[in-house]
């Protein structure tokens, strides 16, 4: 284990004082106590509950070794000098560090430093405000399964013991502590009234927002978390199964045009709106409740400490009106209609019938976003329209333009490992509102149509950005962000590739807000439960700020971009800049290394297999990985691309940000789309894909309240060969843009510039970057095994590496 | 989806109109409703919850459809004559099926009939009774998510709306019923004063436990449900894995002898025990609490059912004393201790110090023990006390014999995917005590000799059935077993194999107590979260029998024997008997299919691999597996077995029992093992080996309580080509028995005698039955690549298998 935490406040003694007498570990007769040992011991009393008796809680101090001869207890209560070694003997074993497995008794300090856990500057032996500073330190320091210690005692029960004696909300070394008794929430559902009527039924749409709120916040506002979820009321997996698209098609030539980006973002008129409905009463009773919800575990945890959940699914899901559009304005609306009813500035009623207005009186007006995936993506279309209330989005692996989900210069490019999926597919999916009967057969017509509509303006013939995809771009209108912005996103996430994160990231450059990124080395998931970075904390520090107003000076601490190495397992740092396009290396693709034959200074490579073999690849994309990058000469993809193996690392290089690849190319038909790969070879351990649990252990998100797994990445037990550092996809005849088709001639050669995906990977001295240069992407692209050859000019191509200043 | 209910208890009228009463769906209003289509809307308003609005309730009702005009508020609100067909179109409906995906309207009797759903006997249109009779069903009928109505119905807030107003405990067609504030249990450990002193320090072992139980209990007395577990007070997997042993040594030549059984059970004289400790004051009040424990989630789902739970996990656990012993008589003790405790018959103090008792003055009394595996494998060590107050064992995948978990007919042979795994191995794995590092360092040297010890006395070295083996055979006192008996088995476990499940039944059968048994598809898992199969109902049902003396008719209405079927999914049914060696079919062992050469009526096989080979089977037991029966002539494996295969069955064919294997046999050396397997042969769709979530659906155990994961067997995707049905291995100087070694000279040939696992196994007409003769296995024995040859006699070889009299 190495732990990171970034969210550490600073502290003097006063504060600490000040912060322990909060949290009852002093108090009137802890200030009378004269001996360190003694208010050590009086710390552990406290520490094992003042709802346990002495004997029991005696009992627990003497099962801690304090040094090679004395127990805790027993040390203790000589009253004797206190060492520092002593000290952290003790902290180590309340850090849940098991004596002789983990460490060795008067190791401790050096076991502090290797597990990079914080260690307080003290005399040795430590005086009593030493005590008092380690001890507030400790209660900070994350303990082996990947929580601070307070939020683990609070685990225990330290909190629940008596949640009315503790101030609320608690702010502890600036973050808010669970004092909030999650068995009392309140649980209540609102129907949003949405300025928009996209079910065309001369109504506004009505939007059912689930509410999860302490009792407390009945007397005192609190602030808002918002999780726009589309699936948390349901999906329908066998409509989005039936509608998948086939991906076995060829590519086809398609009519040159001059569409201009103009041509795509004319405004349409805006429909005229229904009236709003009548206001028949006023009240502060919810009317109806909900059990279990779909929850994120991190709202979870915030639900214990003082801040409200708010779930909304938005238009076309169960018990809201509307249809689902995958991503134009009207979901955009379903979000900021719930903030703006959240910040007192839009009606909400009590049941779908009686226009009976309920306000938001428990939200003090501050709401942050959270959730991952179509959960982030939401937050970006809310922040771009710069809607009040909005304080903090939390965007995990979101995407900032459906473009690059579903499409990629000029092809249609599914997320990796959802072939076929579209957003027609993913419409139909989240259409939630049909698990309703009634609702169902009333709109199947309507809805049918506007299926039906999606599917045609999506597009897939042509691959090419068009007006569908320009009312789904949100970095159209990224300037109009407010709230700070806080990004997470995997580096391997081939789901919600990282160009969406880059790409907003960038955008929101220039503006006066405070904007945070977190890249990490997984896919597609979730990093609240890691045990070697306090993320959780992170986000408790920066929403506190902001939707609390405690200054505790989170823009500060925590890092503007944190990097997690991808060489080694459990390590983090911060950098200053991410994919900047600076310091760009050329390497000539000049001569392939797999024994592709050059004539004439060209290489050519086929796109056709064996009917057997292609079905294979269609079924196991990672042979057909494997195949692509290592497959000696007998593989079947052997004649079907080019590899160029650069020279053998002298020293580590870090890659940070997009490889650019220039290629003079042709195809021996009218049509045709080049692929590249950017790779790391070497026989080497790397880190697993997926995170593993660590030693099974849960996380506490209060006390007895819901729990998480906790996770990390393991490095691999056996060596691989390599990894696929980023790739690109560019369709031939899009080769000035994507949205306008230039022509393409048989055999004809023709300048192509497309970029891979930006990554930052430092590559190992010894290893080899490569490029492979292909046209099928089987896990990605649309595949017509076409008898197609491609031919690329060696003597005007070659890929430009963004290496990191150093 | 089909469902299996065995846990409806038969109801009248009367019956369902008083237990509808007291779960408040009928009262005096309703007493005056007059028309059943008024009936049902009154049902259906309460079922959407009082706490909710009637806006909100009708709003809810109208989601529905009746038929394929009206919404069933609509319908209902007609007050027409009520037809069966919209009756069980709105109850599909409550069940989470959904029109259109699920079923279309007004085929809905049709589709509950398709999904095995129990139709009520009533009128078409309906008349009050009627509806009274068919929504009381209704309520016990499973929905889509593997739960009864009722107790969905529960999840959504039904009772805990007000748990005040309902009676506690409630009994609702035979089962008690989430009347229990789970935000109220209490939650303390006590230490048990254990009649033994395993740790030798003069003091009798104190034992924690933990108990939790509903706060009424402080009032009305409720029964117990115990789970002792050794892993839930934290395990010590490195220490596990250091000790683990190699495997990869060869079979040794054994002195034969001449040891019998009497020898091997001689009595040890018991040690004095220390005196008890003074009991110095008696309180009610326990001093410790605990947080989040290691539960099963069947005892979560009972805790909110009015039964407390109480978890111990034994000598040499985490705040307990002594040491761990994996499964002799001190082990068992540390079961019965608590059980003793809690009927009142034993002392436990409030801490380990002070000597103040505390009785289980909430215990009603009746104890009933769940569990899986070793927390199995402890309830049948309890019940062999015969001690007082044990009612009811729900068995789980349990050890009856610690021979037959690590040893078989005088060979070490680990349990599946566990090699090197011994007594020794799981005593360290459970030491928890050591967790804490004062205990860890005063019993350091104690509990290494006690290790040393078992070590030992396990003795690998022969693999022979001793008297360390002796003291762990539950068997030897099953006729002492008091408690009604449930076990559950994986008929695919090969981790506690079902010989285990086998003796254990065939022991208790002469028994004047109540037994049942369910063997599933499963491996070593949990079956309390299933789709198809109501088998939580069925142990409240029994449950509810046992410690709440509630006369259900439990025992004649849960089959006594039930049985998955492996043939087809989602399929349960009873059988008579299990592994009755009634119906021996004989079948010459006379022509190898594989192409193993005959010479002489003898056929050889070695039992060496080039040490590549040997070390990819060892790396790969599934490559070994496959290689063994469907290797070609080209696979390494090829001499190392022989294969003999059966006509292809004209019609299915179920074996039910253990295979006989007879076998005229030599080894090349002084010393051999002989393994076996039955395999079923054919290409053929089969269950998957792991269960699957189903819908990613969550079972609610209470309300806002803990939740299971809904998982079902499915049917694999493609075709295999076959399946082990059962295997079985034997030392070859233990063909008399396991305690016994005989003489064995090389080359000469010997009668061996022995028997695969028992299983039930329907064989599918089209499908051949083979059996492999084999040495090493892979998996499971000692791996020594040793260079013997095996030659068998055809002429005086063959095999007996239990077909199913039919």
């Amino acid at each position: 284990m190495k732990n990171h935490q970034y969210a550490i406040a600073d502290y003097n003694l006063k504060v600490a004082k000040n912060e322990l007498r909060a949290i009852h570990f002093l108090d009137e007769e802890t200030d009378k106590i004269d001996n360190p040992s003694a208010l050590l011991k009086h710390f552990l009393m406290t520490y094992f509950l003042d709802s346990q008796s002495l004997a029991i809680r005696g009992q627990k101090i003497s099962q801690i070794m304090a040094s090679f001869e004395d127990d805790a207890l027993t040390y203790l209560d000589k009253n004797a000098p206190l060492s520092k070694i002593a000290f952290y003997n003790i902290a180590l074993q309340l850090l849940q560090f098991t004596v002789g497995e983990d460490f060795l008794i008067d190791n401790s300090i050096t076991k502090m430093q290797t597990l990079n856990l914080p260690i307080a500057d003290v005399h040795d032996p430590m005086n009593l405000y030493d005590v008092i500073c380690a001890w507030y330190l400790l209660l900070n320091t994350h303990t082996k399964y990947g929580v601070t210690l307070i939020d683990y005692l609070a685990g225990e029960g330290y909190f629940a013991q008596n949640y009315s004696q503790f101030d609320k909300p608690l702010i502890f070394n600036g973050k808010s502590m669970p004092v909030y008794d999650t068995n009392n929430l309140i649980r209540e559902v609102v129907y949003v009234e949405a300025p928009m009527d996209t079910d065309n039924d001369g109504k506004l749409d009505l939007l059912k927002t689930e509410i999860i709120r302490p009792k407390e916040s009945n007397k005192k506002a609190v602030p808002v978390i918002f999780t726009a979820s589309p699936y948390n009321q349901g999906t329908n997996d066998a409509d989005g199964e039936k509608l998948t698209h086939n991906v076995n098609l060829g590519l086809k030539h398609k009519q040159p045009n001059t569409v201009s980006l103009s041509d795509i973002s004319k405004k349409e008129k805006e429909p005229e709106l229904p009236a709003a409905r009548n206001v028949e009463g006023k009240t502060r009773k919810a009317e109806q409740t909900f059990s279990r919800e779909q929850s994120y575990t991190l709202n979870d945890y915030f639900l214990a400490r003082g801040y409200a959940v708010v779930y909304s699914a938005g238009i076309g899901t169960y018990e809201s009106d509307g249809f689902r559009t995958t991503g134009d304005k009207y979901e955009t609306i379903s979000a900021t209609a719930v903030i703006e009813w959240l910040a007192g500035n839009r009606v909400a009623f009590t049941n779908r019938t009686d226009n009976n207005q309920i306000e938001a009186y428990w939200s003090n007006g501050n709401v942050a976003m959270s959730g991952r995936s179509y959960l982030g993506t939401l937050q970006i279309a809310a922040a771009t329209t710069g809607v009040a209330g909005l304080k903090a989005c939390l965007v995990e692996a979101a995407i900032s333009s459906w473009y690059d989900y579903y499409r990629e210069n000029g092809l249609v490019m599914a997320p990796g490992g959802f072939q076929g999926e579209d957003a027609d597919v993913l419409a139909a999916e989240t259409y939630s509102r049909k698990k309703s009967a009634a609702e169902d057969i009333k709109n199947e017509k309507k809805w049918e149509i506007q299926l039906t509509n999606i599917t045609n303006e999506q597009d897939r013939e042509s691959g090419d950005y068009n007006a569908f995809w320009n009312k789904r771009n949100y970095l159209n209108d990224a300037k109009k962000i407010k709230a700070d912005m806080f990004f997470i996103h995997g580096l391997n996430d081939e789901n919600v590739k990282p160009i969406n994160v880059s790409n907003i990231w960038h955008a929101v450059d220039p503006l006066n807000i405070s904007k945070k990124m977190i890249l990490h080395q997984g896919q597609h998931i979730y990093i609240n439960a890691f045990q070697s970075l306090d993320f959780t904390d992170m986000v408790n520090l920066w929403f506190t700020n902001k939707l609390m107003d405690v200054e505790n000076d989170a823009d500060n601490l925590i890092p503007n971009i944190l990097v997690q190495d991808n060489a080694t397992d459990q390590n983090w740092y911060a950098i200053d800049e991410f994919d900047e396009d600076e310091n760009l290396k050329r390497f000539e693709l000049a001569k392939p290394s797999d024994g592709s034959k050059v004539a004439d200074d060209k290489v050519s490579f086929s796109d056709s297999l064996d009917e057997k073999d292609f079905e294979a690849y269609c079924s196991d994309a990672n042979k057909w990985e494997n195949d692509l990058v290592i497959g000696g000469s007998d593989a079947p993809i052997n004649d079907n691309r080019v590899i160029f193996t650069f020279d053998k690392l002298l020293k580590d290089v870090t890659i940070n940000g997009k490889t650019h690849i220039h290629l003079t190319a042709s195809s021996s038909k009218d049509f045709g789309m080049l692929s590249a790969q950017l790779i790391d070879l070497g026989e080497d351990f790397r880190l697993n894909a997926q995170p593993e649990s660590v030693d099974h252990a849960k996380i506490q998100l209060g006390y007895l309240w819901r729990e998480d797994n906790l996770r990390e990445f393991k490095m691999s037990r056996k060596k691989t060969p390599f990894k696929k550092i980023a790739e690109g996809h560019i369709n031939m005849q899009n080769r000035n843009n994507a949205y306008q088709v230039s022509d393409l001639q048989a055999d004809e050669f023709y300048e192509i510039n497309f970029d891979l995906q930006p990554n930052v990977y430092k590559v190992k001295a010894g290893h080899q970057l490569a490029v492979v240069i292909y046209a099928t992407d089987f896990d990605k692209s649309i595949r017509g095994n076409q008898d197609v050859k491609y031919t690329i000019n060696l003597s005007d191509s070659a890929v430009e590496l963004p290496f990191n200043k150093d």
